[in-house]
């Protein structure tokens, strides 16, 4: 592959790093490398049926310009931004902000940000939104509010919606709906479609074919993106290089192809703890992205051809070089059941010098005249070889800078990959058939219509319970 | 126990809730309880030989009296608080802010914050500390950092005192590192000490006889969170109160003894990961702070008697009601490997209500008239119902309100239940042995004098390895 494109490193899981016991062969992955292809080959085979709709998002020029067309009216317009959402319509959110902005972006004074404040409430906490709704009151009128909901049943983004067009309605009139608020929602049915249409305001849609955690790179994520001054062109146009790259043949030129394999085979092999540890505080979030779309896709008691299975990997995300005053511990001493994935940046937007000063110990002259990047990426090095020395199994999934091109890629690369994975464990990785049943007890649990019977159901349990606590 | 006090809820881990095959019976309870309550009386034992110092903390009447006299002439001198530390010197801190203080605390204006701005600095990404320093730069004279280190010789909080004593020097001179900078270390020796001492500066002790991760209720943690305006007093009078408690030789008045053989005996049936899923934003990062106790103390392949073995449950943070839509699919669907720990809140101090409003569709009338807390309860409730339904143990901790004295019971629950674990897995809660490996690496790869052969493993090592990548 390119040297300019992000790279999935994989010496340190092969058995010449790692051991015999731990590691994988050259033979062991060309073994799995044939059913890998065939899999690639068939997911290729059923996009032209329709199928694996996100992998179709960068080459949408007309979404795109609706998202564009969407901005630019409010871009200049409004000081703070709420993303009203949760799960799929708030993660992507929250992680191409901290990847592409400053740190502390919202602490910046207005000329040094590239738009609006950004708060994502990705939760119906009372507390959270009571004292959001506290920081925003005396600039109500400068706040845009995107709620992302597809269908507009989610309970907490209904929630919240009722909420905050009460509140415009109130403060600022009836105008201030069609001003303040834009809601993203499927573009033909659902209860939120329902109400859009009868008040006849404009809103973006949620792409058809493409599930909440597989959406980032459409208006759901990429309008909070653009107000906040990310180039959302570019990441598609990463993501659209990394289509192309997931899409080989030939299982060396393939990461995602690469990455599900590996992954997969650890799985197999009782290593079901997949550890993202970014070394980049801006990459922390694309962690939590991960955990969403790896577990929520993974996670399944149900193969595609009907048959009971129990499968799901735990991801779990980590920070270095936070995590190494955290976890490091667990993690070198404890079971040998994770797989550690390194997300590494090889040039640092900025850095910072860690100066000569006369007088300082001897124990610490070791650090002065270096920088914190390269104090950075030794930590990453050093935890890495200590945990291979271990026996545990690293990847490193290399970005040569954080940009937006590599962060599209990024995404694409993890999104191919579930795909992928999913196959190889024999399950659909689109559905989550398990988050209903907790819906519905929801729903029972407020009174709403129709769920009687899941009422009953947790009554006659909590009388058949006994108490217990200290 | 009191009913003003936090609870342990562990009606549904026993068989009767979540059947025999993953529940826990009486009978098995009343066997472990045993062993259990000798442990309990070995630790009390070791006490009075001056072990387990952590216990002592919320009697420390001088500490207290230290710490706020370090406050008194500083809490309205300042805007911003910068705290430099990492692991066991930033969790706690960053844990007792997100409970006690508002959310989005550091936007709100002066005048309604309890103290200055809190930034909370773990990590030495090159981008995130010079952004840092950018927003900083034009009020740096309005800025007090606290730097916390025991040693002095943690390589990230010593590479982030060396810059920071810089510019304080080069940009207000050098009375600014009297004024400005507050140094928690090691009373008598270290690296820090010296420099400290060399300087006639005053500072703040890390308690002897207490590791980092066990220090939140010491200068280390409580100097920061009395800055911003909460009551350390009632933080420790709550933890001298669940201290008492967790003293107790009966395992129904113990909650710490029960929460440890609870863990463990899951653990010893092979659930060896611990979600601990709070239902308030303001509690997430108290789930943090959990990680590291949790997986430093416990993962250890090393028994006390020096015998190996490998041990170590897995914590895993997780957030109600956000995480039902990333990751309950996994955790109901998955492998049943998993015990979950809720957070639950009785009251919050804040309440949002949901309106009615006219021409609301029929499918979202149930949220009408309710309230955000309502809501978020009910959610906890489903979702653990439907959890127990699956065969999956749940314990939950429970909240009357988020205060100082509950934040401080949590605390010391979760840190005497920690020395109770680590002995039932007859390991040393206390060492982190682990950690040296990848610090000495580190060095290496950073030139320090006295690691050579750390650089020689490392560089014969990569000159072994295949590079492989995609």
């Amino acid at each position: 592959m390119s040297q300019q494109g992000l790279t999935l490193d994989y010496s340190r899981i092969l058995s010449n790093s790692v051991g015999t016991t731990h590691g994988l062969t050259s033979a062991e992955l060309d073994g799995a490398g044939r059913r890998v292809m065939e899999t690639v080959a068939t997911i290729e085979r059923e996009r032209k049926d329709g199928r694996h709709r996100y992998r179709d998002l960068p080459d949408d020029a007309a979404m795109l310009r609706g998202i564009r067309t969407a901005i630019k009216p409010r871009a200049n317009a409004f000081e703070n931004l709420v993303v009203l959402g949760i799960g799929g319509s708030a993660l992507g959110n929250i992680a191409l902000q901290t990847a592409l902005n400053p740190p502390y972006y919202n602490s910046l004074p207005t000329t040094r940000r590239g738009g609006p404040r950004l708060f994502v409430v990705d939760n119906v906490d009372p507390v959270q939104v009571a004292s959001l709704l506290e920081v925003l009151g005396p600039r109500l009128r400068k706040t845009l509010f995107n709620v992302i909901t597809k269908s507009g049943e989610t309970a907490e983004t209904a929630a919240q919606f009722l909420i905050v067009r009460k509140l415009l309605r109130d403060k600022l009139g009836d105008r201030a709906l069609r001003r303040n608020l834009l809601v993203t929602t499927d573009a033909h049915s659902g209860t939120m479609r329902e109400i859009v249409d009868a008040e006849g305001w404009e809103t973006l849609a949620v792409p058809e074919g493409v599930g909440g955690r597989f959406s980032v790179l459409s208006a759901v994520g990429l309008f909070s993106a653009g107000m906040c001054g990310i180039n959302i062109g570019k990441l598609l146009s990463g993501a659209r290089e990394m289509g192309k790259r997931c899409a080989q043949r030939t299982l060396k030129r393939n990461p995602a192809a690469m990455l599900a394999l590996l992954l997969h085979a650890y799985y197999v092999r009782g290593k079901r703890l997949h550890v993202m540890m970014p070394y980049s505080h801006q990459l922390k979030d694309l962690a939590d992205w991960y955990r969403q779309l790896w577990a929520e896709s993974l996670g399944k008691c149900t193969a595609r051809d009907g048959t009971p299975v129990v499968v799901g990997p735990t991801p779990i995300k980590a920070l270095g070089a936070t995590d190494q005053h955290s976890q490091v511990q667990l993690y070198r001493e404890g079971p040998n059941d994770k797989v550690f994935i390194f997300l590494e940046v090889e040039r640092f937007k900025k850095d910072v010098r860690i100066p000569r000063v006369a007088g300082t110990p001897a124990s610490l002259k070791y650090l002065q005249g270096t920088s914190l990047a390269r104090l950075l990426t030794a930590e990453k090095r050093a935890t890495e070889f200590a945990l291979v020395r271990s026996g545990r199994p690293c990847l490193t999934i290399r970005f040569p800078q954080i940009n937006e091109e590599h962060v599209g890629a990024f995404i694409m690369l993890w999104e191919a990959a579930t795909t992928i994975a999913g196959y190889l464990l024999e399950i659909d990785p689109y559905d989550q058939p398990a988050v209903q049943m907790g819906k519905d007890y929801t729903y029972a649990l407020m009174g709403k219509d129709g769920f009687a019977a899941q009422r009953r159901e947790i009554d006659t349990f909590a009388s058949r319970g006994r108490k217990s606590s200290v």
